[in-house]
């Protein structure tokens, strides 16, 4: 029966990772350790050891891993909590790439690769890229361009080509590098440095949460042996697929938090920002912004639940539904918007930097193309519809 | 736990709504008796024998009225299935303004009162109207401003004034009417033609499926006694609230199912018309608006089904949260998008009235406005948030 | 150099045509005459001769045929001011498709085709249609599907097919009809009625200002004699081209004054109403409603003028740089914008009939669609964009 | 009589101006010595140097400055021109603040403060601030809130305040500072830097296109004499206004040409870059975005003209009919979407910075609130409409 309440468990990590970000994690938002491209990994580091204390490192991963087992509707609850700082998903490393990662390795990897690779990266000891999209009209929205190949040699491959845009590579300890093998894709695990795994350069991108940014990097014929293949041979795009529609609900979740934060520093600045006679929360147009921010971060709760639930119910490989797809594009509009207007509220002051504002609109800007732009989301759904009618028409 | 798993009961339900809708009320769309208005009486009373046949009459009210005793939530199920004909709703006897009173009196009435007005309503013997809103400075979406008076006279009532836009008022035979006693409002029942309670004109407007459209009507000394009073004396305001909130939602739930029935003529109608050399489905352009009107009907969805659930947990009276406000907002917006797109892909097609969709497109316009226009949602959401945040911020 | 001033001509034409428009044309808007798609042939009869008594009868026409033989540019001024009351274009005999079939006569007529036909057409004394859109299929948005045939017996044409959605043809008393020859599209001239043009049926769209609405006509084997053919054998596409862009902006400056109407109406509304303490107009969600709707037609204003005088410039067969594509887009969705907005500033009243804003929300809604919808011009403009792209850049 | 045609003068500066911009301004665009807040003063110099070589050195202000002597509508089509690049308006000195600096020294200036202020300002060897907008509830969209004081001390002033979001003033050799006097404001011309006269700190904002960026300042007891007043004692919202709506129109000028360079540049992306089996600009989803943003330009690039040229006949203190607001409103928001669909249709590249469309994605952002937020315009707009109004129906 339908069933809106959470449980005692995930409301209890709510509130505590609430008191956390406020208490612990907030504090840090003007520490110059803050680079270009997020924070630095002694202040990740700093800020995760502090994690750990709180109960709060990886919240969402298996006991075996220090977490609380949460299912994906669960996760949902926390992610949100812990968005509500930028710095919130590093502090608790559960930020992407890492999660999703870690999502990905728990799911398909072999008792040995957890051990190896799995183990550091939910401990915050090392970061993680996965290295998919390409460039110039390589791999990306639609994977099927995938130039980066893995040719055989012995019972060894031997990687070489280029990615772009990815996130984390920089500084990170594991890879996971998509390539394609005879005829199809397949996932390696590459530790990192390697010497042939070259950053060429690292983009400077709108947003700036995610520590490494994102970089253009180079593969010169790296050599990896069987025991480094994640899932099957030629099983890349299937092991992708397992990764994708859960990486995508956790960035709806980790920027939701974000952009009800930008909702409640512009509803205090409206509260006590007086402007024409008045406090500007008692202008119907200002009054007006706000509600439309609280229906759009209410709808987009609702959409995330739902998706996250549906997730839990049929697994990851039978999204055959487009829900993330449907979600993705729906939470990232709306945050989008929340972000937008608050910024807009806030008037000059929503465009420095003095309140987190003016960075979470930047962040939710990329947000709407991060993991497939709208507009191929769009596309996918209107293929299904068609799809779909053919089916049941089909018979009349 | 959250879980969005519908009762066997509601499911069973929906699926025979569907079958009913389709095969015996979707014929009835081009019938003659629809008039300027919606079905005429003959016609209405001809359909809902039809759904007393199929068990379908007033399926939400409680078993001893001939229902199913479903609660908000599992209705909004049933709902959504009635509204896929615009005739459904009238149907299944489950239409506004009769589906709301039935259900203030079903939550107010004394016995009597329910032997008296419940019952022939529920059976469909009887229609009935709702006379709250005024004209010119009266009471609307500002109900302070109630001009209607009833006047002591010994131990009856006398009432006097003008009402406006009371749906369903011609040819109703119960009336429910809001008038000011001493100091705050009162709600009487009337049994309806009444020589003192005169339908000055009937109104075009846009929409057309609530039998006997929306009167202006006059309140001429229209003398009742104590056991006309629906509720406590001066209790109108708390009476009508009981009523406001849900009725708000079932507007949400049966024109969600016309939205829906747009979408899929749409959907048809793009799927067989060739244009510019391909199917208009497989026109990007149509297919982002079919891919946007299946992202608004499923967030509407949702936003139905978790204020729906809210109104159960809570109680219609403890709507402190603007819930069924937020959600009338967000729902008839998504709703007039749809329809709006569903006219806009079926081009010349969509402006006759060769399919419904034209009047959907009519009625989801009006339906921005009843129950309280958008805006005016906007500024009590907008009013909420500022007395929380004051509630929370005042001791730090 | 740049200039906004406007010529003393259609200053003195605007005053009087609003004047006019105000006493002797908006009184008849309750004129039981009208009918369910528009002002009868006797009511029509009616206003013209009041616009012919003030000098203000196809103002825009050749003063050969009554007018002051206006460039596009004026007209725009004069058009504007007669759709203040949907009834306007009527009274004054340039509402659409008379308007259109007019200038295409006057421009590409014979000298007797023009004494026969356009004549009796700029008196007032016939109405005419535009046999173009077809049904199933057939000609629309994408001509190239023309399935209406004209095959040559002698020195006869015989013309059979069907065609949809043709405004007026119900009461006309002239047909324009498009129909393929040999391998291109051919224009007839037919004097109507004929035995052997046959309406099937009148269309009931949502908009409701044109005489004799919108019908399916069937040709049952048609002969027409050289003399009927309007233009070249096999230049149909291009004839209708000259008839195209000037009517997509002619029907953009008669709907402009609709909006406008709607605009007033609202800002009445909103000045005398009062809710929640103030009049409507003094809450700012209304008054940025207000401010949105005068920018709207302000944009739309100076889109239609630079359109209109491009058209003077090149003619209406150098409309390569789809000016009067993009300026229809931006029109009819402005217009329709204000049009949605001064409903909702009405609430309940903005819904009836009791004032023309209802109905002017119904016409501009079908104006998203008429001569050609939205996406068909943005999917035009876009071709476009590419084209001029590769020309620009090829040879660098 | 209404025309289009631009003078002979214009159209070879446009020329000039493009040609300027592509070949000497964009090699620019990676300079290292483009600093957080726009281009480094050496390198402003070594441009400014350029486009004196170029005749395009305040090519707008008259002849004795080196201009052309260019009127508001003129002056349109050369800004839009030099936006181009981001840096142009810098390199041809014709950014904000000096630009509207320049405009009121030159209306209102003394010949002395033109010799003193205007001269070295014209030719590029200082930069100026306009000290007005206040933090903490002073002035800012609502100037009446003015909290800076100018106290008299014998025939010396004393002004003593903070000033907040003071775009240029690190680093500029001359102030305008507006300060209360007896009853109102006044303006006093300061030479820069002055001990007085403290830099708190500079903002961070999300633009980065205006030399010095935007500055928190402080004015400690700064002494002034009476020949360091600008305009009438008292009259400083007066010599404001003469100021503000120019401004606000070259602001939209300026970014006009920003937004159309992103426009190009998404088209030469979808141009190029294949996906989902076809170039980008095939994809309709991205062709109707590329139209679109062709619709928002010219649409804004006729507002803007219209603006400047009713400017041109009023003069700056006859905005009475709130021109330049409705210009901004609807100019900023359309560059605003043509930004935002730029960065949308080229993807992950759109959100690096190896375009300009990222930054002019974030300038045009600020711009929605830069010159006063929509919604102050909105506001004021609505004012008016009130009054007019009133004003027309109190008669009748």
């Amino acid at each position: 029966m339908i069933d809106y309440n959470r449980s005692a468990l995930e409301l209890e990590l709510e509130s505590k990772t609430a008191a956390f970000i406020r208490d612990q994690i907030i504090p840090y938002e003007k520490d110059p350790r803050i680079l270009s491209h997020g924070p630095s990994d002694e202040l990740r580091c700093e800020m995760q050891a502090k994690a750990k204390v709180a109960g709060l490192l990886v919240p969402h991963l298996p006991q075996a891993y220090g977490g609380y087992g949460l299912n994906h509707r669960q996760t949902a609850t926390v992610f949100r909590a812990s968005g509500f700082s930028l710095l919130g998903p590093v502090a608790m490393n559960l930020m992407a790439p890492d999660e999703g990662n870690m999502y990905l390795l728990d799911q398909v990897g072999t008792p040995e690769q957890k051990a190896h690779f799995l183990r550091p990266l939910a401990a915050g000891e090392k970061r993680s890229a996965f290295f998919m999209t390409e460039p110039d009209g390589g791999a990306g929205s639609d994977p099927s361009l995938l130039a980066t190949t893995a040719r055989r040699d012995g019972n060894h491959w031997v990687i070489s080509g280029r990615k772009w845009l990815i996130t984390g590579a920089e500084g990170a300890g594991i890879g996971i590098v998509m390539a394609k093998t005879e005829s199809a894709a397949t996932l390696f695990l590459v530790d990192l440095p390697h010497h042939g795994v070259v950053t060429e350069r690292v983009l400077n991108t709108i947003d700036r949460t995610m520590p490494g940014g994102h970089a253009v990097v180079r593969f010169d014929d790296v050599r990896v042996t069987p025991d480094q293949i994640l899932g099957e041979v030629e099983g890349g795009f299937t092991a992708a697929q397992i990764r994708l529609a859960p990486a995508r609900l956790t960035h709806c979740m980790r920027w939701w938090g974000a952009a009800n934060r930008a909702h409640v520093i512009a509803t205090d600045y409206a509260y006590h920002r007086q402007g024409f006679g008045k406090a500007l929360i008692d202008h119907e147009g200002v009054g007006f912004m706000l509600a439309d921010n609280e229906i759009d971060l209410h709808q987009a709760m609702l959409t995330i639940d739902h998706a996250a639930w549906q997730l839990d119910q049929h697994g990851p490989l039978r999204d055959d539904t487009a829900v993330s797809g449907r979600a993705k594009v729906a939470v990232s509009e709306a945050l989008f918007r929340v972000a937008d207007r608050s910024v807009q509220i806030m008037g000059g002051a929503g465009v420095t930097d003095d309140t987190p504002v003016q960075q979470i609109f930047r962040d939710t800007r990329a947000f709407r193309i991060y993991d497939g732009p709208s507009e191929v989301h769009r596309w996918s759904i209107a293929k299904r519809i068609k799809a779909t009618y053919r089916a049941v028409h089909a018979g009349r």
